[in-house]
């Protein structure tokens, strides 16, 4: 066989220009890849066609995609996921999903093609979010756990929904005793793939481990067959593959096999399936796209538009309203909510592919996914804007707050113990006076060496949100956060470097996101030695202009000599650790020591 | 399109177990991926079958593993291969070549065919060698050097010389016109993709990373358009794919994007197709195997296997004569290049594919390919031991030498003194005076900080085959090492711990593959302080029976209280460092102070 090579190329191509420019715009690169194969396929221009060659890779890509988006979800977290994500979740699946069953079925639709038609509508997408809600300034809101959760909870609903459904369309009967073989084989198979995941997989990872296995390659064959063979075991069941991809992704996540090593594949699936063979699977779905539908069923793409939109948003908020956080904070999580993504397009191909669904429902369960998509950011920043404007706003109670500082110096307990009213804060220093200090001030404190992955996790390093190295050592600042970014995953980190150092420098920082905290090199030990002896005083100042943390600090120096900014307090009243590269903003205040 | 999915899982994990069970065998993993096609393939057991699956992604897997291949050669290398090398590379190729080419005439197949059959007795395998070379301890030797320049240039001459063929073959006719046309065409191929690689993509490189490009996956995209590009252009020019996919590796080596991207991303592309896809390559390959070429073919069969392994090494060994390392490294040399791998299966197949041999010549290629790498071993070993006995065995001169010491410190002086002789050394330290003490024994210093990719740079780094982090401070140390390992790509590094360190820590060379110079945690300031004042006396004693480096220094503390083994010597004379890991043979000579 030969392989369509210019055909492929023209698809990585197009698939890369178009997502390139969707993310560019601040959309998820679906969208583009998706137009792309629009605008580039039978479509429109008809320069891409299909091939067996981009089929196949299609294919392959969801599975990988899947087992991917099954990797980023995070059990303990779904586990752990508030009665508001969980009632946005149901909120926004069921609804549109019930008004779209209905929808189709009136329009004289048959009821597996509304059933299809139902879940595409109902379906959250999770992709989209992160970015936006950095572009609204959100991610520290209520609303954005609550998106977070929603969707992922939203998208493991509906796949399950969706794997059932086809086993049932598979059986084709409604004989009972059919039903119950269905039922039953899709119980085996979660039975059999939960066994798999909590017993066999962690048992085999251990193994593995002891035999001395650290090659990276074989570690990503075995995650590979194991995925594979998932998506077997749920085809053998009468279920989706991409079901037993996603299954596989959730167990692979992290406990399994080595963390670093773990961590490192995840980013390999990652590179393969969204850099390189999903994008494949958007493109030539694009290509199935008609735009017939808008002269034959223009009324039906309306309807399914209107309960695709009014269906995910009221739904969600008519569910929300038990949470207590209100109805217009529904309304908001529900605009949120309200982008399809990958397992959308995903689950309207595989029904186009079994031919529940024609290329003219195809189409618009297409353009409905542009369009929401497309209407995120305006819709979401409408509704925030109103909330924020009614001062309802919620901050995040459950994001990870924890702060884990290493050094257990003065100015360490200086910052734990302003930070430690709101937020749970741990300490970690190897030597044992300093740690009695601490816990005598009633900080708690872990005596050991932050460099090994044991003292890290004793001081539950996985539940802080920011890892601060105060020590007098630069390099093993950078060491220790290294492996909290690397191994632990601390999602903000700060690294104190002085300005003495001959080794370490700010370069280092950067290839693991850690930024320079005070926004400047500085040197712990001289305000170690100030706060020591009482020789400083607290002064705060309100900024009046947007500026950057290291532009204030340079004013500041100019204006006042030489100053600590330890902290910045936003207009809610939230403490911040001062930082390079944060964005300060009119009324917000700079908390800094002389 | 439904993938073929139990097919697919079946054929990885044919190929995992194949391949996992070849390499316990110290074989190349190659060897049993096509072992468990034959054996699970129609040939025998029937249990595998090709499917459009298997077949797309092997397809995409031989471009990949191309491209991996061209990024693993080294131009600078290629440039600076010794004459010997060349010429076992041109006597190693042209001999196998030209007998296979009559032999197949003789026996009444086509010229096409013969060519093909030609090239692939003529083929080398590089993949084959490393983990053999390790086993026989061969790795510092001459032959091990020439064995590696002799299969990268037979390689890149194999490729050229099929891509030259198949343009030819494509082409059909022999008028002039034509074969000028042909040959411009393959000429214009070379001249704009050299154009493209040496130009345009370096400057693509500095515009992406001015832009601030970080994304990894970014860069794994282009990486993958610019390959499957190259790919593209060469089928434009009438040449295989395979030769632009290859030639895109070897310009997107690591010049072209930023060093530390690149190198992640090498991995990244060795992962896909070497952890993934080839495999599926090679045991679909063995699909096409048939036993039947015994009872019809079986003198044709047994002439081949006489001309591959004669031609090659005799073939080999006379080219060789001209180098001056005698008849005899030539035979030796001969019998490590006699292995044939990847890229004669590659060949092979296309020519199947193509239709210029048939089934049965394709089987007799692929048995051929698998006794001459099974025999590879045997064969070495009887050559090398030979070799050995005669006290011919030479060592290596251009394997890198270059020892790099972070520390300028006297212990770090008197071990630079000590290799000078025969080692080029550099050493870097940030202190002028250390740096100008060293300058005044003779030695180079590099002023600057080592925790900087332009120092190590300054200090040729790159040019270094050991590094060595001898500062008192153990996370400078290990930064250091770190910097050396991931970005500049030091082979052998060492790096000194102190005992007091409650920072880093020896856990944290693992991942970098360093180990502890010394073999021990060492304190260099107080050998720093003896060395200083003359305070200590050089002692060497001889190995007596094969014991580790650890273990050795454990039985020598325990007679002699506190020593700092520095060096080990070899039966040859060439002084090591002394390190972590290191075994040491009956016959060496540790060389230690006290």
């Amino acid at each position: 066989m030969e392989l369509e090579l210019l055909n492929l190329l023209l698809v990585l191509v197009a698939a890369w220009i178009g997502g390139s420019l969707a993310t560019r715009l601040g959309y998820p690169s679906i969208l583009g890849e998706l137009t792309a194969g629009i605008i580039f396929g039978p479509a429109l221009l008809g320069i891409l066609a299909p091939t067996e060659t981009t089929a196949v890779l299609a294919e392959i890509g969801v599975l990988l995609m899947m087992l991917y988006i099954g990797m980023e979800i995070d059990f303990r977290e779904l586990g752990k996921a508030s009665k508001a994500g969980l009632l946005a979740a149901i909120g926004g699946f069921l609804v549109p999903f019930v008004l779209g069953y209905y929808a189709v079925l009136g329009f004289g639709g048959s009821q597996m093609g509304a059933l299809f038609v139902a879940i595409a509508v109902g379906v959250t997408s999770l992709a989209t979010k992160s970015r936006i809600l950095v572009d609204l300034k959100l991610l520290n809101t209520r609303i954005a756990h609550v998106l977070m959760a929603g969707a992922l909870i939203s998208d493991t609903l509906a796949l399950i929904i969706f794997a059932g459904i086809i086993s049932f369309a598979d059986a084709g009967s409604i004989e009972l005793t059919e039903i119950l073989m269905v039922t039953g084989k899709a119980v085996l198979f979660f039975v059999v793939t939960g066994l798999l995941g909590i017993y066999v997989l962690p048992f085999l990872g251990k193994k593995l481990e002891k035999a001395g296995f650290t090659n990276r390659t074989l570690y990503f064959t075995i995650m590979l067959i194991i995925a594979i063979g998932f998506a077997e075991l749920a085809e053998l069941a009468g279920l989706h593959s991409i079901l037993g991809a996603f299954i596989a992704g959730l167990f692979l996540r992290e406990s399994v096999f080595d963390r670093r090593l773990s961590k490192e594949l995840n980013k390999v699936f990652y590179d393969i399936s969204i850099g390189f063979l999903a994008p494949i699977f958007f493109v030539t779905a694009g290509y199935n796209v008609t735009f017939d539908v808008f002269q034959n069923n223009l009324t039906l793409l309306l309807v399914i538009l209107a309960v695709a939109v009014l269906g995910k948003v009221f739904g969600t908020a008519l569910f929300y309203l038990p949470s207590g956080n209100g109805w217009r904070e529904g309304i908001t999580v529900g605009t949120g909510m309200n982008g399809r993504g990958a397992v959308e397009i995903v689950i309207a191909g595989i029904a186009l592919n079994m031919g529940f669904i024609d290329n003219e429902i195809f189409s618009i369960l297409v353009f409905m996914a542009i369009f929401t998509t497309a209407t995120v950011p305006v819709f979401l920043t409408w509704t925030t804007s109103w909330l924020r404007k009614r001062g309802e706003l919620v901050l995040s109670s459950s994001e990870k707050q924890g702060v884990l500082i290493l050094g257990a110096g003065p100015l360490s307990l200086y910052i734990a113990k302003k930070l430690s009213g709101k937020n749970p804060v741990s300490l970690i220093d190897s030597n044992a006076d300093n740690c009695a200090r601490a816990t005598n001030m009633g900080l708690r404190c872990i005596q050991g060496n932050a460099l090994k992955e044991e003292t890290i996790i004793e001081a539950e390093g996985h539940e802080a949100g920011f890892f601060v190295s105060l020590t007098n050592n630069s390099e093993i600042n950078v060491l220790a956060a290294q492996l909290a970014s690397e191994v632990i995953g601390i999602p903000n980190i700060y690294v104190s470097i002085t300005p003495s150092s001959e080794g370490a420098n700010i370069e280092l920082l950067e290839p693991i996101g850690a930024s320079t905290i005070f926004a400047k090199k500085t040197d712990p030990y001289k305000w170690d030695y100030k706060l020591e002896n009482k020789d400083f005083e607290e002064i705060s100042v309100e900024i009046s202009e947007e500026i950057s943390s290291r532009n204030f600090l340079k004013q500041l120096s100019g204006r006042e000599g030489d100053v600590l900014p330890v902290f910045y307090e936003n207009t809610d009243g939230k403490l911040h650790i001062y930082h390079y590269g944060a964005e300060l903003e009119p009324g917000y205040k700079v908390h800094y020591i002389k």
